[in-house]
């Protein structure tokens, strides 16, 4: 696919995370009253923040959380356990604050909102942004991809208009469907075997698996031609709220704010990323293993490793809401534990 | 070794979680608005939160975090990087507020305290817990057990006396040479191979580490005909700060406490307390994987899973403290999010 102008700002490298910082919160970091890397992992996040922040004692104060919803044309092939409907009807719960991402967003202070990229039921709230593209993508497994040339522009810079100057961003994604757009997203980036990337979604049985499957597997040779750039390869399987993630990450790295990547598709959207624009993969971390069955492959393929592991398979960001605690514990404890000096004593040798 | 009327409160039976109020957590969970089991382990969190305290929404507000110090005489063959003297050093530390454990408590608005059992080098700090049973125990593998019979139960008694009414029980630990008490308290425990349970403590090299597991392995032989039960073991290995987690978890459950479990020493606490009062077992949760070798294989035997891999290896019970704040996540979603029916919505099938 040719680069149009108006995507062109997706592929403006970024500076790595700033390594003096880096260097500066490591040397702190074996100051700190404990046996050298005895805070294992947690000493290592406080670190990527320090470099993300350009400081040796990082912060974060500032989270945002935007949740991006849309439906999907591949849902009309019966891969989903839920109906289409269940798209906009959670879109407008994320604005009523019942969902489980707004009890861990507004735990952790975040700035939350939703957006609907375009649902099969029309869906209005005072608080919904706006950001319709299509009431859904084109169903891929019947000849046309997911979304024309324009739709993956509109739905990339719909994210793009979300990324913000924050501390941390977090992509959260509602789709009925999307999990089957993931996969084969996965499939014909990593040139992934589809039984192993495509796992039961919201719970489907053996029966529906094994047609999603077929579906996927089909689609990628039907479409087999079209996959040669990342871009190529989201226009085909969509879907927009996928777009919207890909364009939010790379718009807040961008601006030099990290992203806590979530589950499937948000690490979908960072695969697209980071193959478009390798020079935003070190400030994407990665919260948790999701439950679906290929997120532990697709991670492997990245070579990204995550936080947490709780059997989580919810979407709409929660995984990754769930691990700013553990982040937030990581910079409390680099910045306020006591060095060794200022307890008055000798550093470990 | 004969039951002592001070010790015979151990074995008191403590009743099983409360089904009933499970039950109806399991069943309130089904009707939260998302997929079943898409919260994966969170949701089992919380249910095992309802059965604790009895009430199908549970809370968890009080949080009580005692770290119990104390020296070890098996510290003089040398196993550890650290002298003795930096367990009274923490031990201070700890009252003064600069340590990891401190910093973790405040944010999680914990009530704390340590305890000293007894160091080497004498401390002392107004807010330090006076529990000295003596200034260490002694060196087990010289042929004496680490502890006299009453020194045990002076221990576990000390810790009796920290269990308190609260939501959630932590204990930690402290004491240079520790991990070599636990090593061989698993190996005494589970019959398993010596060179499969020790570790590298504070990150002592090859040498060291070759040297500490010929000590535990001459120890076990030494002391062979004396390991015949739970209490025997721990008496012969030590140390006072074990004992006293012990007591005090065992206590706690028997008021109907749960326990979150941290890392090596307090495991080997657990699996001492799990296996002379079966009866606590369901009420002990596990908080984290330490980077410690042998805790691995420890919670393998114990059928029990931890909650988070932060490659840590620092004690003093923070593992436990920084999974608190997904526990309390974890039982937030459950109380917090909508079920099907407050938004409105038949319930998925």
């Amino acid at each position: 696919m040719a680069m149009t102008e108006e995507l062109r700002w997706l592929y403006k490298p970024v500076p790595a995370p700033d390594q003096i910082a880096r260097d500066a919160a490591i040397a702190r970091q074996k100051q700190l009253i404990k046996p050298e890397g005895a805070l294992g992992r947690l000493e290592s996040i406080a670190v990527d923040f320090a470099g993300f922040q350009g400081k040796e004692q990082p912060q974060l104060d500032r989270l945002c959380v935007r949740v991006f919803g849309a439906d999907h044309g591949i849902a009309a092939q019966g891969t989903s356990r839920f109906p289409q409907a269940v798209t906009s009807v959670m879109l407008k719960l994320f604005c009523e604050g019942g969902a489980a991402i707004n009890v861990l967003s507004r735990e952790q202070n975040a700035d939350f909102a939703a957006i609907n990229l375009g649902c099969v039921v029309p869906t209005e709230h005072p608080d919904l942004i706006d950001e319709v593209v299509a009431s859904s993508t084109a169903d891929f497994s019947q000849g046309n991809t997911a979304m024309t040339r324009d739709q993956l522009a509109l739905a990339l810079n719909a994210g793009r208009r979300q990324s913000t100057d924050t501390d941390c961003f977090i992509g959260g994604d509602m789709g009925i469907g999307n999990t089957t757009s993931a996969a084969a997203i996965f499939a014909a980036l990593f040139d992934l075997e589809v039984s192993k990337i495509t796992g039961r979604g919201t719970g489907i049985g053996d029966v529906v698996l094994t047609r999603k499957m077929a579906l996927i597997e089909s689609a990628l040779e039907m479409h087999r031609e079209r996959l040669g750039s990342p871009l190529a390869i989201l226009q085909t399987f969509g879907g927009f709220e996928i777009a919207a993630l890909t364009g939010a990450f790379i718009a807040s790295v961008q601006r030099q704010v990290p992203v806590l990547v979530d589950g499937f598709m948000a690490t979908a959207a960072a695969a697209i990323a980071g193959t478009l624009n390798p020079s935003v993969k070190p400030w994407l971390l990665y919260a948790h293993l999701s439950d679906e069955a290929g997120h532990k492959l697709a991670l492997e393929c990245m070579e990204v490793k995550p936080m947490l592991s709780f059997n989580m398979r919810l979407g709409e960001g929660t995984g990754a809401v769930l691990a700013i605690s553990i982040i937030r514990q990581a910079i409390n404890l680099h910045n306020k534990m006591l060095t060794f000096s200022e307890a008055g004593l000798p550093i470990a040798d």
